[in-house]
């Protein structure tokens, strides 16, 4: 199937450096590696410097192109002043970046602490803000086109129970990208965002949900197309965005989910469960009454 | 409790005339009784003559006010002009319209017939255009204020499977609401809607669903406060969007649902079935790797 | 008019006890004299002893009902708790709380420094998750009912240019209600918002913008309806939403803006500007085609 | 820019067929020229048969590819069947289906018929969906694939003013995709949207304005990147929507705008209109107060 495979010409990001906050591992890391493929090159930011360096590493041997790690912990101005002034004395430009790195508890939110709140509101929104100023800012006072994209979730416009900061925090990147999209829009910065479904990486998921539950609560249950995503499903739509062929997308989250959240939010969806020979009696029945 | 009181001061819509189609049953009469209560004139409109006089002469012998039933299918638009003007012989002006008459099918759309899938668009879209286009123009051209609203569902929005032409057709209306509210506004007219969840009428859920899947697909269920709504709440609704009280509310849905259809739409909102002790041991889990 | 009058009956709120923060002025002022003309005792609380302390002796002698003004900082959790402990020891039960404390920069985002943002976000979003953990644990640990009402503003769903660390927060405010609203129903915690358009308030906007720019960007002329709101307005929808007459309400934010966003939002909405005598050309033209 | 030019690997859509309603002119057969590009086969159906084989003739001599320009209104159920039985004919498997037919009145709404209304339903809603079951049922009674792309608007949420009877339409096809992408998601039938914003085509945008207006409503003016689409940027969306590279989206409707629908809804955005120097001063005056 096509969809294991990058879709883009092989140049579309030539000549491109682009940042991605979250960049060492999971979906930062996949979409990194394609952005490399497609000629760009590479930062990658997070707290973890050893994860960085070898990740670092690896997709410069895979790929043969340059990729810097930078240690930084998106919740410090100062540390992100500080990367991205290092990351702009490597390369002469830097033309995109992707707010990627995030934090999340899944737990009943009267057992939180309204510590663990702020945690993931200082690591999602936070973050991003001093990322998005700090890059918009430079951007500005340079002259420089610029592209934003930034990961948020589906339950950042429907909520959700158990991931209560994490809503709250993706909800607050999802207005900032549609505000600064008109913002910024004349400086010729365009800000997007990507809703993705779930994309399992390595660890996450049995991180967040012990072994007897992961089958009961198996997301690919809950997607009409039943499966989880690939990784370079998500690649293709995050590199399009990227690149100058989206450029009139600006302002735009695009969900790429299987169609996870409109299953759940149909208020007849749940009928799927009636067998088809019931829908046969319900047919004959209602051509009776005719 | 409270909610299934009229939550209106007595006189509140003391003086108005309203129309509503669909008003011979269901949650359209609930609506007309509560506005009967609060001091309005009714006219019902439907299709079926026995069932509107019967309502009529019910409604006229419980509030004491006058109910004027008119036979009509909101489809045909000379039928709707017709009703009009006689409802503009009978009273002086008419303040406010709500458009409620609907059909349904919940079908695969695979077997739905392309007449089925129209017969549900006629009604509800073109029968709440026809209804509307009359009233307006009438309106408009008198230079007499009016309120319009509108019934739909909470699956405008979201779309829903085995409902499609309902989804559609709801959708449709929900667009024209938005769009008169703007439009129309300069006139005196406001426009507003209702998406409710469910309020069980008699006989609908069981017409709609045979006896043995009535509980498992029993609507309670799927609803976080765990009951369906009473009429009286729709109509304390119903009646503040149409009385002057809401002078400031323009182009709004309000939905009332007991929140449905975000339990649905949430991506971790199925974790609700993890029981209290496994949050205590996952707890436990996290605290130790601190 | 009788939208300056307040709709509900006498006694809608009797017996209840709603805490504001943001009480002491504005909108979270007008909305309490409103709740204590309808029986409800209050609490409100804001950063500004005196004004808060002068608010409360005037509501009191205005409605004769009591009003305990509390001196909070809401980005502080220690004062919250500390707070809801005084108000708690006051009063046997605190069945309500609004959430309207806020603050706002109108700036170019370029010009903010981090500090700016981080500030707004505190208030807004902190704060509001500092208050309802606070009062949602109480209220589930004591196995007792509550409401909660969130001011939001439209811009949080679309986003805004000028206001971006308000957007920002007062999205993960809706998304908080939103998660809460389908989480907490179990506990009988019900949880709504309202997104108010202008409703000045002595001040506001002159703080906001120099008397030069004040007809230019007065708020009236992008409304659909030609005014901005009343208190009375918005004062009457959230007694609505606190009491038991919107049980069936949950997870939604209601629209009180005379049709503001959707003015600016809709495609072809800016041919208001064509004159009636140009639409009547268009016609002849369209009809000498046919 | 690369923007102009084709963003997808040249074999994309290889050994696809796709038919796309509207196809013999402006979007349609921007679309349908670059799926040739791409390896397709293509169908293209309309109701003006001199239109359509020219354009076959030509599509066929710029690409060398396979054109067959089938007479279809999609109003009329019977044609549609034809149409497609026809061209099940000519092409072993029919992959993919555009519905890109449309029909608009910019009018204000009292002054429109009935009439005038329903047929642009008719061509809009009724005439999707005419094409999707008919579509639909084939595969699924084959056991084959297949995707669906609606081409909507992005008043198909907000709705607006002057173009009532196409915002109502075309939400319906909104809701439509929304509903069977999950609905018909176990069949492998994924459906998507695309909102796009204004992408002139030759006469389109004079035919519904006349000069003098035409530059007062330039609709560049409205949006952030202060310059129309380019039908390439459309087509790049659109091919890869159709193509197995966006095998995890359904269900979703991607907007093309520039940020124009944004622009407009977000409360503050008309701020844009405020000098430099001003906020300067603004700035000063709230240093000051510090």
């Amino acid at each position: 199937m096509k969809n294991l495979e990058g879709m883009l010409k092989e140049d579309a990001l030539e000549g491109k450096t682009i940042l991605i906050t979250g960049g060492g591992t999971g979906l930062g890391r996949s979409m990194g590696k394609y952005f490399l493929q497609l000629g760009a090159n590479l930062i990658i930011a997070s707290r973890k410097k050893d994860v960085l360096q070898e990740t670092a590493k690896k997709l410069e041997n895979e790929t043969g192109r340059q990729v810097l790690p930078l240690v930084c912990d998106v919740r410090d101005k100062v540390q992100v002043e500080t990367m991205w002034a290092k990351a702009s004395q490597e390369f002469e430009e830097i033309n995109g970046v992707v707010n990627c790195a995030a934090g999340n508890f899944i737990c009943p939110t009267e057992r939180l602490s309204a510590n663990a709140f702020d945690t993931v509101v200082d690591i999602v929104l936070k973050g991003t803000s001093n990322m998005t100023l700090t890059a918009g800012k430079h951007w500005i006072h340079n002259n420089q086109e610029g592209v934003f994209l930034n990961i948020v979730t589906t339950y950042s416009w429907t909520g959700s129970a158990f991931v209560v900061p994490s809503a709250a925090a993706k909800a607050g990147v999802l207005a900032m990208t549609r505000s600064l999209a008109v913002e910024w829009a004349k400086y010729n910065i365009r800000t997007n965002a990507i809703a993705p479904g779930p994309f399992p990486t390595e660890g996450a998921f049995s991180r967040l949900m012990p072994g007897e539950l992961a089958d009961e609560f198996n997301p690919a249950r809950k997607i009409p197309l039943k499966r989880v995503g690939e990784h370079q499903e998500l690649a293709n739509l995050a590199a399009y965005l990227m690149s100058d062929y989206s450029g009139y997308i600006n302002g735009e989250v695009v969900t790429i989910d299987g169609g996870e959240w409109l299953q759940g939010a149909g208020e007849f969806n749940h009928l799927r469960n009636i067998p088809e020979e019931l829908w046969d009696s319900l047919e004959e029945v209602r051509n009776k009454k005719k």
